[in-house]
């Protein structure tokens, strides 16, 4: 597998775009991306019990064969009653009547403000200008990426090329965050298209796999939304023999697709609301793989926690403490912890005793980007990471007036 | 019940004082409060994994009859390992010399930074200090209370009286926050005197169900503290006859120790770090108590409806988002939404749709100290309310560097 410079239009028979259609006031809020043929689909989606219109829209339609996805930034269609549904089916209705197929082989994102009607005169006028400028070109999948953003700073795409069975198979991906992110996703939307002949079921399992311990493993600010999926195209037109599970092929797709999705996700935790650092906690040596999960998700939601990050505080006591509540089983005797950073790593505590340590030392450590928890359980040999950032006065404007 | 000027010394038998005794720079930073006479003592204590010594010391202690209590500010006596528990022994010891009991018949609690284990001589000094000047006057209460305070920026304490068959019974309160405070509670120390004659079995039952509907429902960050701990003393000296479960003594005390309790962790949840603004959450209407509360919890817990709050945005599209993801079982369509204070209330959702409303007031409305939210599932009759607070930028500042 290699990464290259590249995103969602770089598998064969993908197109994209994205435009300011005028639900936002200047910047970018519509894009679609066309398969020039039927796509097998996978998707997962927000364990909110309250679903936005085109999440419910969605989990019905993912079944079908796709064509083509519209996704809206600046509205979520979400607490829109039956007519964010109507509106929802109206969007997938007008991009069908495009391209030539049913509304049926279309999905639907949106991502934004709650409760709010979708403006559906702009979003049918932006499906057309969309269309008419869709390109499987580098630039028309950057715009695409583009457009999805809310609160983002940055892009955030990929792409890896791996060898399947003597077929090279591409796989393109771009997400968006920033805020309402918590374990088991948030508004955080991901796309991923794939030239690769995969079979539905292998497909669904590979994404759920890679989503586990990806996107359900990143947190911003434990605000779980009403919007988020990850929504996976393969058109097969690498015309690689359809990869099956229990193959090698298999295992090497799933992994390619993993990175993919990992990837992104350390790039939404990086680029959380107001974010300064990256958080990586990694909890090994744990019972299980369950508790692992817990503990690594508990460290990196804690605001407490998290706000001693952005101040370089080594309060590790926090992280403990995170843990302890985290609902994973543990003997919090049995812990020992350190911070690592490109600036160097320093032990904080041993079997659950504090160690006196420089504080000078710890403050350049924390000082860095990326800061990494390590923290051994000494009780068994499973291990999970999670990611976050720390918590910012910028976090707090941000979303203080995020409407107006 | 009537509410009178006092505190945790104003129940007959009662003596506290709080001093300086050099764990923090320049505040107090120890308590004791003494009964004249054995108490009947009853305790709620955190759920946290990661307990520190002076809850594990006082789990195990709490059935004894006590005496007396000591509480340090300034250092949480957690995540000490060994040495802690044998801090928390030497402490209750060295009080109980002074006093005339046995070291099993004293708790102690403590409160502060995670990971240093305490000063003991300082400790030690500050009893002999606190005990010399003990008393039973109002302002001893005060300053008991004063000195178990980290971040808070004001003392909480509370007193009523009431009527049992005949006797008047005295119970007065003290409780200290701020951060780290979560459902379940958190660094949150609330102690309670009362010179009521009670049963151990019906003073725990009684403390139980007022700390689930107050305690339990406040949420200042999510976090909970290794410390918390809610202790309860009763000695009897007001001669009324013991009260016991399925009396009208014992509904007109649980009233009135709920209502202790329910003042107190608004209080707490008002000073709640960095708040300018106190949020209630009252969730009815709802199918089970269990649905209600964790759906009221969840809204005071939600970083993005705290945040909009500070930014007085009626962004109530978030308290729904909340609700979704508590656990709670309920039809979105069914939530009709509006939010309240002392400058009026605002209709901003009916049955799970959108209402268009008049921005200007909802500010207005929003800019108040304290707001309520108000929520009608239509689903059933049970209710409940939560407490917590708006996140602001001075919570991340006294969060990032508590330490220094």
């Amino acid at each position: 597998m290699k990464v290259i410079k590249g995103g969602i239009t770089s598998p064969k028979g993908f197109k994209a775009s994205g435009v300011h259609a005028g639900i936002k006031k200047q910047k970018k809020d519509m894009a679609i991306i066309i398969s020039d043929s039927l796509c097998a689909a996978a998707g997962c989606f927000t364990t909110n019990r309250v679903k936005a219109a085109p999440v419910l829209y969605d989990m019905e339609k993912i079944k079908n064969p796709i064509k083509g996805v519209v996704v809206n930034s600046g509205n979520a269609n979400a607490c829109t009653g039956e007519q964010g549904m109507r509106d929802a089916e109206e969007t997938a209705d007008t991009m069908a009547g495009l391209i030539g197929c049913g509304g049926e082989n279309i999905l639907v994102a949106s991502t934004g403000v709650i409760g709010v009607n979708l403006p559906m005169d702009i979003i049918k006028e932006g499906i057309k200008t969309c269309h008419s400028i869709a390109g499987s070109d580098f630039e028309s999948g950057e715009a695409a990426a583009e457009a999805i953003m809310t609160t983002d700073t940055v892009k955030k795409t990929i792409c890896v090329q791996l060898d399947i069975n003597g077929r090279t198979v591409t796989i393109g991906g771009a997400a968006k965050g920033c805020g309402m992110i918590n374990p088991n996703m948030a508004t955080m939307l991901c796309f991923i298209t794939t030239d690769g002949a995969i079979s539905d079921k292998a497909f669904k399992k590979a994404l759920d796999a890679a989503v586990t311990d990806s996107f359900n493993m990143i947190s911003v600010d434990g605000d779980m939304s009403t919007n988020d999926s990850v929504i996976a195209l393969a058109n097969g037109m690498a015309e690689n023999e359809e990869i099956t599970e229990g193959t090698k092929a298999y295992d090497d797709f799933a992994e390619a697709l993993f990175y993919i999705c990992r990837e992104l996700a350390i790039k939404c935790a990086a680029d959380g609301e107001g974010a300064t650092k990256l958080i990586e906690a990694h909890v090994y040596n744990a019972a299980t793989k369950k508790d692992a999960r817990l503990m690594a998700r508990s460290i990196v939601s804690s605001n407490l926690f998290k706000a001693a990050i952005f101040g370089s505080d080594a309060n590790w006591g926090r992280a403990l403490c995170a843990m302890g509540y985290s609902g994973a089983d543990f003997d919090p005797l049995g812990v020992s912890l350190s911070f690592a950073s490109e600036n160097g790593s320093i032990a904080v505590m041993e079997k659950g005793r504090p160690i006196v340590f420089d504080e000078e030392l710890a403050k350049k450590i924390l000082s860095a980007d990326k800061i990494t928890v390590e923290t051994d359980i000494s009780d068994g040999s499973e291990e999970a990471r999670a990611w976050g950032c720390d918590l910012t006065y910028d976090y707090v404007k941000i979303n203080g007036d995020y409407r107006s």
